[in-house]
């Protein structure tokens, strides 16, 4: 997973509904297949709770430690809202109503629609650049290397293609999946030296239980295409060899 | 979510599957509610790579910080399964075959078919505790405040009964939902008025779509059953006197 190139990004799940078990996180699959095909390989997700100071710590580490901070969850309109005010305070900036979104939301509700409620959801740093919401109006934002989009996982999905031309990130990480009728156990070995013959290929084996029967997904990741390609033969071969059946499951 | 008898816990997804978003992970959610049921609340959740220096840290960092420490993947047969041995690191304790352990894989296995790979399963600390496993043999394990568990989440759910007697939890976490056809920025203002006046119960707020209509779910936490019923009726006050409509979902 190491070279020069490399561009790496951390999550941050705001969310005691996550933390409850209430709600499953979508978003990180999402934001990761997303970075991935931008070349920013995602490095660690934090799932933490609605608290005001473990959101500035968690924010304050990870943006030293990566290129890119995403967080979700926490910008609407209710009282454990408090990313916008939280974010406003890692970077000490004025936390009150940004003009533009005032101007957005205003605009995108009906005339005398857009309540106290609402109007919270323009409150951020003052001076965030936005990033845009074509599906329910109220916009993410950023600050520096941080961006905060919502925890509802259609709306983010609709949000994050703004995002494209301000993301700078490095050569695509590729992949490829080879599923097989097989146990782990069975291939473990070979695998292992596939993987020490091909160390700038991230190898990774996961059994999968479908339709009654086992077998094991082999994921190959890489910025290179000509070395999974080199790599996917080689396991092919040991495949070949010992008589294990290729599945398409996908 | 502060009260004296709280036990916290912290839950560390190993995988490069999660990180990668071509697996979503539904642990968190399992074990979540399982130790919420135990009184135990889950403060904090981390998804990192298969990296021995990083986890080895991780589990340093929340083993101190947390009462409880459960991990979930790579225990399994193949390379990048490296938990067992980053475990042994962080106790500083022997990585090798599990007496216990090995006869379990020994017997469970046919005549034969306890190879090189599977025989794998039966290495970690010596000296840890087992978590057995009903659905597929090979066991978890646990050291001092650390639960290392399976990465399937089919067999992680069958595993973890096992340690209802192990773990020491506090009073249970309790829920109760209410949901109404509305929107957060309607209730938003007398949303903060209730938590204001009820301090000990956690409320979330989370807007939900189905069957094409928007909502909100009102979910109220607390280990007070009381102080719970308190609050719900205090919404219901404002919810009657909105006249808005309360919706069964679930």
């Amino acid at each position: 997973m190491t070279n020069k190139k490399e561009i790496i990004a951390g999550i941050i799940i705001i969310g005691n509904e996550v933390l409850s078990g209430r709600t499953k996180d979508l978003n990180t699959s999402t934001l990761s297949i997303w970075l991935n095909s931008l070349g920013i390989n995602v490095y660690e997700v934090r799932v933490i709770p609605d608290i005001e100071s473990t959101i500035v710590n968690t924010v304050n580490e990870l943006r030293r430690k990566f290129d890119y901070v995403f967080t979700t969850g926490g910008i609407g309109p209710t009282h454990d809202d408090i990313t916008a005010e939280s974010i406003s305070k890692v970077f000490n900036l004025e936390y009150g109503f940004h003009k533009e979104a005032f101007s957005i939301l205003e605009k995108y509700y009906e005339p005398g629609q857009f309540n106290e409620g609402r109007q919270k959801m323009a409150k951020m740093p003052t001076t965030a650049s936005l990033i845009l919401n074509p599906s329910s109006g109220a916009p993410g934002f950023y600050v520096e290397n941080v961006f905060c989009l919502p925890g509802v996982p259609s709306i983010l999905k609709s949000m994050i293609g703004g995002l494209n031309n301000v993301l700078v990130g490095g050569d695509p990480i590729l992949s490829k999946t080879l599923n097989l009728r097989t146990y782990e156990s069975e291939i473990a070995k070979s695998l292992t030296e596939v993987q020490n013959n091909n160390k700038e290929v991230e190898i990774g084996s996961y059994p999968f239980f479908r339709q009654g029967k086992l077998g094991v997904s082999i994921v190959l990741r890489s910025i290179d295409k000509k070395k999974i390609d080199s790599c996917y033969s080689q396991i092919l071969e040991f495949v070949k060899a010992k008589d294990i059946e290729v599945v398409e499951i996908d």
